[in-house]
């Protein structure tokens, strides 16, 4: 009966359209490389608010707004809210659907949560479940660090690994009318944990996940790299996508120039950022607003998305528990004809 | 294109059976009125473990050799995990999925994961995507009490229509072959916040969310209080019972005694429990253990199962947030033949 399952992966009869996306993000995103490319850039990452978590919620607000503009979409068009985030309770996500009058599935994946969020979106779509879904996710680098380290406040000194939460969300509508990109299928990716207790290195962490579920995706549908134009994990790093690139060396598939990372991309070489970008934000803004521009330009054919996420908590670490992690890949490609 | 659905209400063309459930609980829900009809119970909450925590870990996965074994299946038959709990970033769920190698799709609907898994992998059967589908869910008294009030070595003092976090979980094996009960439906909820604030007040913050779920479950499907032998909520305890009943009773929708609590139930009226029991496994062990064998022995027909749950964070309610809730719900009735 599981005609669109092979493997891990789900293969869609009717791949449903990105129909539009927005991007919102803070100050060190603005400064970085692709600054110019998101909709919208805060100079205060409270975005005027009383707290870090009010500024989380209000850029998720202003990006779901554009997003709906966009698509001339209202909210009353939509079937399902598919969203999470980094907040414990994902706190931002809930507090968000509060606010629309439209059914909502929460979801929990760490920084793979958009990677997540399209994946099930898209399989609603297809599975004739619902014609518009509006996913999202978001992060934030103070409400993240005060939650998962110490608060900034603090002044901890970090390792140079380390990486720097980006603050910021991405907000996807998926539907069948307008758009010029579709997703054509979802790997839903298994829990990794390789025995990493340290909570700053989420690159070594998440590497093994990515590169299992890159290897089952190319299992699942008999390709490999002369398949894709460019393999983009969410937030390995530097130091986590050149884990990424070794191990899948060992296992002779060589990704080169088309591997990339999304949270290495995002603040450019700059270390105060340590080794790069890291947090839910990070693959929502980069595939909205930088590869989904290209694919649509043609400059990038078909893409592999793989969203990353350490699978820790506040708690979990103060027991002494090791790291596991996960990784969800979705196939992003121009619309043909 | 959206043929399965109708409002928030998606109907299966061909619903996916229960084939097994398992329920293992701790020794306050042994003592109560439906102690034997679980499982296994543990005498000791910690399961002879270190932590809380880890003895929560160890229910699940009990509960999950226990439903495998009572469905004749082995995990390389499961296509995806689809779980949550209520610990900070879903914390058991994925210590758990960690020792499986089956892909996992990570949610968090507070104390309506439960539902929120059975209607997610109900659509990924349904639709396709799945042959076999392994949903728990899991909540524990001192890991939530911890987490969300007050450590329990604080002594705290509780108001009367407190709730008591029942320690246990619910697995349940989604599939085709075998079982005697299918889900026919799911309903998705909206987010609703009707400005409460205090977080041991449950009941009242998600007696709102089921109301709305259950009024538009009805709606969608044209159906009424004569469809349904019993409509089961979550978690809302004796006191939000009586609020949903009010709420419906304004709505001229007179359920009497077909409405029922899976909270209100699971201890008797021991006032030592407060208003009654709450989180994910309620409604976990009290459908799985309690309504099923009855649709199965004959005693109900078709059962709205509506999972309840309040989306707080201890960080929302410091900023003196008011408490969102949501209810998702799932119609379970015998196979016909």
């Amino acid at each position: 009966m599981a005609d669109k399952l092979t493997g891990q992966t789900l293969i869609y009869k009717n791949p449903p359209h990105i129909v539009s996306q927005a991007s919102v993000v803070g100050p060190e995103e603005g400064k970085g490389p692709f600054g110019k490319s998101f909709d919208l850039v805060y100079e205060d990452a409270k975005c005027g608010k009383q707290t870090w978590e009010k500024g989380e919620k209000k850029m998720v607000s202003d990006a779901i707004g554009l997003a709906l503009g966009k698509a001339s979409v209202s909210p009353s068009d939509i079937d399902f809210i598919i969203a999470g985030d980094l907040l414990d309770q994902i706190i931002t996500a809930n507090f968000i659907a509060r606010d629309y009058d439209i059914a909502f599935v929460g979801i929990y994946g760490a920084c793979s949560t958009m990677i997540e969020a399209l994946a099930l979106g898209s399989s609603y779509l297809d599975g004739g479940f619902a014609d518009c879904i509006l996913a999202f996710s978001s992060s934030h680098y103070q409400t993240a660090e005060r939650q998962y380290r110490t608060p900034l406040e603090y002044g901890n000194q970090y390792p140079p690994y380390k990486q720097w939460t980006v603050t910021g969300t991405g907000a996807y509508i998926l539907g069948w009318l307008g758009g010029q990109v579709w997703i054509t299928h979802s790997t839903f990716g298994k829990v990794l944990d390789l025995g990493i207790k340290d909570p700053n290195d989420m690159g070594s962490v998440m590497a093994p996940a990515a590169a299992d579920t890159i290897l089952q995706h190319f299992m699942d549908l008999s390709r490999g790299p002369q398949d894709y134009d460019l393999i983009l994990t969410g937030d390995l790093g530097r130091a986590g996508l050149d884990i990424l690139n070794s191990m899948l060396e060992e296992k002779n598939v060589k990704l080169g120039q088309k591997l990339n990372d999304c949270g290495a991309m995002i603040f450019g070489e700059d270390k105060k950022y340590g080794t790069g970008g890291s947090g839910c934000a990070a693959s929502a803004v980069i595939i909205g607003s930088v590869i989904i521009p290209k694919i649509i330009a043609g400059e990038l054919n078909r893409v592999l998305a793989v969203g990353t996420g350490a699978l820790l908590s506040s708690l979990s670490t103060l027991q002494n528990e090791s790291i596991p992690s996960i990784a969800h890949a979705v196939v992003i490609e121009k619309i043909p004809g």
